[in-house]
């Protein structure tokens, strides 16, 4: 416990901090990550306050000493926290006071709380987005990789998880490719959005010294300088931003792992995984378990119940600050780490499957799924209504199910008596799996020319999102 | 009750669909509402089959007639419903094949229900945000407008909802401009996230025909095409980034809202809302109920879930199409709907509210809201460490309420005891209301010259806001 | 439009209701479906005003008749609904007094639109929970049933979707009965959370009248009073409870319904369902597709956020009333739809599903389902410490997947030379699939005993529940 | 790093559990506060081992010594973790057997970590559920003191956050009881719904020895056995209850935190709080700011979103256990944190919080608070229709506003001017906030008489509630 001298609001306050307000308001038990910007900030403020001669030229030299020094304190492990002095602000600044007596107090000079800490968060966003970007990046590379030596190569595409039709494996692959690649847009924006200066805003209402914003805006190498000092402390639309953008992400990688868990199963068998990816049981040896998939798939409930958390925690304040945002800092640092580490376990997981062509085949052939090219043929060949195509074909299905045949194995005779088109030399070609991918020679489509070209101009929007991110980085 | 030949996927089925699915997987309840987007799909995909000739001049042309036929038909009210015809698409389709027969029936070639609906969606989401930014602009107008006719009167800024520092009107207000202006440039984000081509995609893989999706894009006026169709057909990014635009938007407009209900309250009294925007009770004669803030904030709490319910519907879905994702509208729509009226009931209540200055005025003294700047005035002037000055202020704060005086009402003996700085001439300076807001000098502040400034880069924003909403509306 | 005359709380108003208030104001739109709870609230009302000697007996017996009237005018269709008497309860007595004149204007007395809409929803939901308990029954019912017919046949248990041991087809589906039993359970609860009177609660703080609540609740037919007055007219506890009730419920839906839609894919094939509870496609005449499963899965997320609506929505409201709550209706009505068609939608398929037994055993040997029963041969018979056996198996398992045979089929030799307890005879018997799900013969187990005890069980459960569910019919 | 055949299931693998796997796999950073449970759990099976003679009594008395050692390692810091072994099961099985060797291997016969874990956060909650009990019993008794000696003050009860009657404050303080006294109910229901065996259910299906599980519920002292493996180990619904009851709890305290917060204000002034439990500003000597209210309403979107995260993460998982349940944990430890400490803090603030009744009357004049008292009696002694009285009163409170009037300072010519009614002696008993509070005389009211009714039947009430929760302390 602390004299009630060193708190720093403990001007007016008669009776000490009792003990639930102590525990129930500290956030150094998590806030403590942010000591990087904390202390990015506070220099950047520093330099400020020399330059608008709040601080001697000595005083600041001595700070900026000191709060790199506490800074390698921190990271070799030799930073004591303490539960009284709250957060990691507190933190610091009683350290620095420690270390340098009256200069140190001077820091706080032109600043608040409010201000200090929604910077702080800013500067960690842009940290953590950058990280993010580049891992995203390197994942959007794997899939290209994969989808490159997989455009031979067929697989049941699905519909109420239904063989549909034959696709080509890099045209599977190469649909999260532009799914995560509006993600990384995705996240470009919110790093857009964040990409602010809000020190000098004060509590709200802005400070009573000269503060040259300018001047720290360029220390701190942001884009934008805030309008409006409320608002400024106010809004944590960048941290809503940031939320959403990782919800979205792990929404695209709930949905891959929900086909990597279904696509590993013994029933399914199209692809498998390296034991390093897996694990296995403590009570069954012969279990080979897709736990990465299944981990990222549960972690996508997390991510979106963070953003649920600081949407309802948002709701109905009233400006400028409250308290409440003290716990904004949870969901956000939560979020973060679980989308860096689940790029990771998707890259990998992309980067190591092997396809098993021959069970692919199978299921193919057991769904039928060159029914609709059939019809197809029809309409285009022999000119009947597709209504009609479809009914003929619906048949023709019904028959090989009952006979437990497949639409290359049933029997001539069987086909010309339920249409006799089906009787012609066409019918083979017509259900041809290879055929029937580059029957979808649209654009965007699964033939083997437009995968190609697919490849082409993923690369190439690649090469586009390189240089935003190179753009970024060089900031 | 249809025979089930009238059932477009009626073929291979031996028995009528019973009673239950057609209960649990209708959809023309909510999704009538997609009625124009999806005559106005099908007019450009008429088109297209026209040009790559599998539809007739003559066919086409009947098409086309029957299409706007039946347009009028469902607007004034002629159209009828049957809920064995599932959803919008199939009860147009079914009465274009009432109308014309054949040709009605080739309309479904080279398209699947799954790019059709993809397509429908997306284009009622071009359509309906383009509503929404221009609402938003009307909202923005009204705030700069209210803004210039209050940049000199004086409230109280709060933090915790405690009286923190003087702010002009303005500035709280303005603070509203540039949260609802992020607001905009989200739905501009959105906007270009959804404006897309993805019709030709088929049910996933792309369709067997040749069809020209550039021509369509043309028709469509759409920005970009999906590059890849398993992607397009199971994508509801759009879907996500308007909601999440709309959560955004909420969460602003339910803080806002929460204000207004507080400073309407007979204990505050700093603004009033007219009759017209307020009710009374059945029971109790006096009460005039700021209902509308309290509605739209309770609709912050509806927007929120409906994003949640599209996170958590698309979570783990396999690709590419699932039936759960019928009901991806319910929530789109009734979001579009809650944000439209929303924006009408902000822009309205700051129109028509009145704000009382005296009021506001006895706030800030009762709250001791210059307590700050006097020790802002220590120490710049003083030469005193903040950290000592913020002690002296709390001590003179104490005297104050225990004596049940503001700080310019405190007798200047009782303020030497505490501080002789407190009895010079500049302690009346330090303690001013307005002297205190023209301190915040700084940019973004709540200084009667920054107010200005604010005012003009608002304007100057607003009109760049407008070229980005009549670009958006000109295409 | 109505004159301001008409309005209820019209008296102190100068301006007519603008018309942004009477949009986002009404409620008649969705909150129409409580006319009958509105109705039995208004003559229990009546009845006690009677008694009071609020109304004589002629004016109750005109109200008495002219409600009456008012149900069936809305029954037939023949009411007639305006946007500007905003709700169901300001149209029902509207058109009170339009019949009967002034005494329709007293039955307000004693009585505030807080407390008779809090009535009016707790009447709804005990009316709403009775005929979703019956459902459930009926579900519980069904599932008993197929279990009984289900107690020999044999099929994989899985956990991370892969093939783990053997279970009886029964003891899968009992493990639903179980978890919807809770579902019956957890509505019971919700049940008796909501049977309060809260009439005589006023705006708030009760009464001016000699209001007999207990006579009220008598007349109601509820189980208690509440008590206090603002709680009764600010909690939504009651309302929460069900939305709860009904996510678990989904939740358990949610899972069974993936199953079917896994277990009904070409690749699994373990179970199907007749053309009646399957659709097809509307391009692929092959496909028969699991909608009411994917649709159900997918209401799960719709009840889900229903929930976290209401949450959210009454987060931080003080009490007592606040308008917000006017929208609690929209999230409970559409959770209780959704419940009850779902309901329907899992007892129709489980009843109609059939089981393929050659399917799992297939999957049941390619999974090595008994490896884990190997193991404890070894470990029970041979006296291998657990983890030591475990390896051996996995190495087994290993040999069988280079040579793609199964635990039946690998040779002796083989067999051999991982370990010599394998070369016996009791290796066939250690790898039985009947004889692996009878070895598990604890209580709750698979064996084919505990399955008819489990059914007993079951029964005997099924039959306390209904006992409860007539207690609950017949107050 | 470890050796592979370290790892529990090292058998079948032939490379070693790659980085990404070990560090997205890991739950130790957080599973380990189950440490007391799965160390109970344990010592139960391993008594059911010895039982069944699978462990000799030197075996067992062995590991049970072991395990005692092994808690009170952890307990007293001198435990090693490591990421490489996963989680606490492992982290303690390795520590046994690196103890005791063999033996310790043979504790994990007939168990699979399945029914382990299941176990363990069963007893955790039951052990965590009477720990909120108890202190939701201490929150009751705080309130039923705060209100005994509150029953004469009065205080503005609220409609809107309106002025809107007259109300007791220990009417306003046990709205709270009854309130909070549901939610005891609810975590008692939750507890039962809890209190369960399920050791025994091995991974799914049951295990191969003659597990004795009335005798490991014995042990344990449990009150139901699973009745069925799959369910037992797939069901979450125990995790679900107990993070409904506290969301629930929460919203409550959510909205008392709102009106601590609104009654604080400088603008109300109703309550205060002692330094104790507020907090100052950092850069504002003059604040006092109600942090552990906000921070608690904070802490209301966090269990919400906790609650939100299970239902998330369970939507559509097929049985038994998938690895996505790992973090189930995660919500659950973090929302029993945050209902412990909320719980202390709403107790103190009750505790601690002091009502100024002149404000509150100050406010109630200003409100009209007895306008409807007015009405009621023109309705009931001047025979006028409520309607009509509603009206007059209406007048009357224009009067007053135009005038900056209170009802008893408006003039007798005034009052006259609307209704001659309001000229009589009996006016002034009408407006009167005591007689007011005292004609609301129903049961439940806010009459002084119903009052100390209301005290008694709540003292009753915790009496009964004292007894469950001892029965559930003394199993």
């Amino acid at each position: 416990m602390i004299k009630k001298e060193d708190k720093l609001w403990g001007g007016r306050f008669k009776t000490r901090t009792s003990s639930i307000m102590e525990r129930i308001g500290e956030s150094i038990s998590f806030d403590k990550e942010l000591y990087k910007q904390d202390i990015r900030g506070s220099l950047a403020h520093a330099k400020n306050l020399l330059k608008i001669e709040i601080l001697t030229t000595i005083e600041f030299e001595q700070i900026q000493k000191a709060l790199i020094e506490i800074e390698q304190e921190i990271e070799s492990g030799n930073f004591q926290y303490k539960l009284e002095l709250e957060d990691i602000h507190m933190h610091i600044e009683s350290r620095l006071t420690e270390k340098i007596g009256l200069p140190g107090k001077k820091l706080h000079t032109a600043r608040s709380r409010n201000d200090q800490v929604a910077q702080d968060v800013r500067l960690y966003i842009k940290d953590e987005t950058k990280e993010i970007l580049k891992l995203i990046y390197s994942l959007l590379e794997v899939i290209i990789e994969k989808s490159k030596s997989h455009t031979e190569m067929i697989m049941p595409g699905y519909t109420h998880l239904q063989v549909a039709q034959p696709i080509r494996v890099s045209h599977y692959l190469l649909s999260y490719f532009w799914a995560v690649g509006r993600d990384l847009e995705q996240f470009l924006f919110a790093y857009s959005v964040n990409d602010l200066l809000v020190l000098g805003s004060g509590a709200l209402s802005g400070v009573n010294y000269p503060t040259d914003r300018k001047f720290i805006q360029e220390e701190l190498k942001l884009k934008n300088i805030s309008e409006n000092s409320i608002d400024a402390v106010a809004s944590r639309d960048h941290v809503l931003n940031l939320l959403f953008a990782i919800c979205q992400t792990l929404i695209h990688f709930s949905r891959i792992s929900e086909e990597i868990i279904i696509y590993s199963t013994v029933e399914f068998s199209f692809i498998s995984l390296p034991d390093s990816l897996t694990t296995g049981s403590s009570i069954m040896p012969q279990k080979k378990n897709p736990d990465i998939a299944e981990l990222i798939r549960g972690k996508s409930a997390r991510v979106i119940s963070n953003l649920n958390h600081m949407l309802v925690l948002l709701k109905g304040l009233p400006l400028a600050y409250n308290r409440d945002l003290q716990e904004d800092k949870i969901s956000l640092f939560d979020s973060v780490e679980q989308v860096k580490i689940s790029i990771e376990g998707i890259r990998e997981m992309i980067h190591e499957m092997k396809f098993h062509p021959d069970k692919m085949i199978n299921s193919l052939n057991n769904g039928f799924a060159t029914a609709t090219d059939l019809a197809d043929f029809l309409v285009s060949k022999k000119n009947i209504p597709f209504r009609e195509a479809h009914e003929y074909v619906g048949k023709l299905v019904s028959a090989c199910i009952e006979k437990k045949l497949t639409l290359p194995e049933i029997s001539l005779q069987d086909r010309k008596e339920i249409s006799e088109h089906f009787a012609t030399d066409e019918y083979m070609d017509a259900i041809s799996l290879e055929k029937s991918a580059d029957k979808k020679n649209v654009f965007g489509g699964t033939s083997f020319e437009r995968q190609n070209e697919q490849i082409k101009n993923a690369e190439h929007k690649l090469k586009f999102w390189k240089e935003k991110i190179l753009e970024v980085e060089n900031e």
